[in-house]
């Protein structure tokens, strides 16, 4: 493991001058203070987190990482395995959820493989980042070797450093992975301490008794495995998922570069709780894009104080949630740097007075 | 009154078959069915209102009326009347939130003068459709005559009419107006029965104090005046405002020419209980943009059965609110015209099975 330590001691705290700065300019605009609400709040904050004041968002990439689960043979999945790929292609074919909606909030998409188990066509738009044929049914022996692990975060991190020289200025976190949501669940009971039926769901749609199934696959995972979260990379070894760890590395390395990492749903706040557990400190550059419709969500979410900017029971994973904050993010900017002042429009302040 | 009764005639409920076709295809979509929550709604919604489908929002507009009013008098506002005139020219520099985004929505804003106090310059971006120098004070008489509440229903009619020829599918409603928070509570308390201390808040920033006062000058103008809610029109007048006038008028041409009417928050959800009670049809042609922090919006809301998309605490109005929203309705509709379905991308459907 050679880059994540040299990146944990650059993971710094928020820029409170950056961010006071941002709020004295919010309080300047043509608008009662506060109006805007947490849209204000959104722009604050992103000055914090990069240090700059007004913060840019001039080149935001969704990083959506694939990679399959040898828990999917317990059949924790509505969809077959082979679907992961078949996603990869659609990525890249331009035609997912993901790729329409960064589209629409002017961010790039890139696809990583961090190891899909059906063999993908060769695509320059496809990086391949791969640890392995997808990982090892972890209701068996722990899903990855601890090297594994490591080596899954390393991969993450050098997505994010190959893109920082084409620009990178805010992170969304996406993923694909058939049975991912059973490694999610697994590391949020295990990070949360939340009961395995609290943090288990239906996924892409699975029905009450096949959900009760999926809950003891989880379960009888935790009792092979006994993931110690006092050790991060035990547990993200033993029952997590190479995109997963990948998201880790990606969240970390946004975090070392003062880049807003905007967290997706379910399993990529499963990922920050392991990236939090590993340096504290990355907790600072996190945003909660949404509130997914999987119930771990929240219990996941309260375990890092985080507050979603997006309610719309999306539960689709990919970077969607991500995609859609990205959009608040830049509005959020635009108000920042384009909204006239008081003094610039000749607007009067509020009335003296006790009124 | 004259384009009014031809209007109620037009409006139609929704097309139960375009919003069938809408989520025949949503369920093609490469994602698991329903995973894109309230956006698969929206744009189920957009098809059944437009009776189009896929539905466009390629012309979207934010209506933006401003007026005065005489109520402002009783001190009820934190800011000084003149600013809704000097808000209107911060609308036509493009300088104001609503401006900043819309653009970034991609909506175009129109600013219309429904009645400001103030002169104002003349500008070739500014639709006068003037009704008078301000309302009167709802305190101590009707703020309107039953003439001028009609004549300000008309000429909001009379802009979205105006706007159909360049291009117009989409509606957002936006005000501005120094007191008006107390006209539209006025309003919300009639319409829905709610305690007037229950819908009166701080509008632009008042203090506790302040708003206890505010409270009380507006149970004395529903005392004075006896607003009918069984004669929208007569309450319309008697404690509305112009611009909110205007606003029914607005919504019932949208909902008359199936263009959908995105409100934005407090006083335009207070306008929509009006033109509902004038004609119950239009509910249909409504979304609810956001959630204001204004107390009183919930109220509004819950009598409409409306569920708002957007939930990030703005009180500012002007059509903020709608001009997110439009953000979304736009990614709702990419979803639906770019998204590979699981034929022509070639992904499996859901495994066969119980699992």
């Amino acid at each position: 493991m050679s880059a994540l330590p040299k990146l944990r001691e650059r993971i710094a705290v928020p820029d409170g001058a950056a961010g006071a700065a941002a709020q004295q300019r919010l309080d300047q605009l043509t608008k009662p203070p506060g109006s805007l609400g947490r849209l204000e709040e959104l722009a604050r904050r992103l000055a914090e987190i990069t240090g700059t004041c007004p913060p840019a968002v001039a080149h935001p990439v969704v990083f959506t990482l694939a990679a399959d689960h040898g828990v999917a043979a317990e059949g924790v999945s509505a969809y077959p395995q082979a679907v992961t790929a078949q996603m990869v292609m659609n990525f890249l074919g331009g035609g997912a959820a993901v790729n329409v909606l960064a589209r629409h909030a002017g961010a790039r998409v890139v696809v990583a493989d961090l190891g899909v188990a059906s063999p993908l066509p060769g695509d320059p738009g496809l990086v391949s980042r791969r640890i392995g044929p997808g990982t090892r049914n972890m209701a068996r022996e722990p899903a990855m070797s601890r090297a594994e692990a490591e080596a899954a975060i390393e991969a993450g991190i050098a997505l994010v450093e190959d893109e920082r020289p084409r620009g990178l200025d805010l992170i969304g976190t996406g993923e694909m992975g058939i049975g991912n949501t059973s490694a999610a669940s697994a590391l949020v009971s295990v990070f949360t301490g939340a009961p395995v039926a609290e943090v288990t769901g239906p996924g892409t749609g699975l029905g009450a008794e096949a959900r009760r199934r999926k809950a003891l696959v989880i379960e009888r995972s935790l009792a092979v495995n006994r993931p110690d979260r006092r050790d991060p990379l035990d547990a993200l070894a033993k029952v997590g998922g190479f995109e997963i760890a990948g998201l880790v590395g990606v969240i970390l390395a946004g975090a070392a570069h003062r880049v807003p990492v905007f967290l997706d749903g379910f399993i990529a706040t499963a990922a920050a709780l392991v990236a939090v557990a590993i340096e504290p400190a990355a907790r600072h550059a996190l945003i909660a894009s949404h509130r997914s419709a999987e119930p771990g969500h929240r219990h996941a979410l309260a375990a890092l104080a985080l507050e979603p900017y997006v309610d719309l029971g999306l539960r689709l994973g990919e970077g969607t949630g991500a995609a859609l904050a990205i959009g608040l993010a830049r509005a959020s900017v635009a108000i920042l740097t384009e909204m006239a002042t008081f003094t610039s429009a000749g607007v009067s302040g509020p009335a003296d007075g006790p009124c």
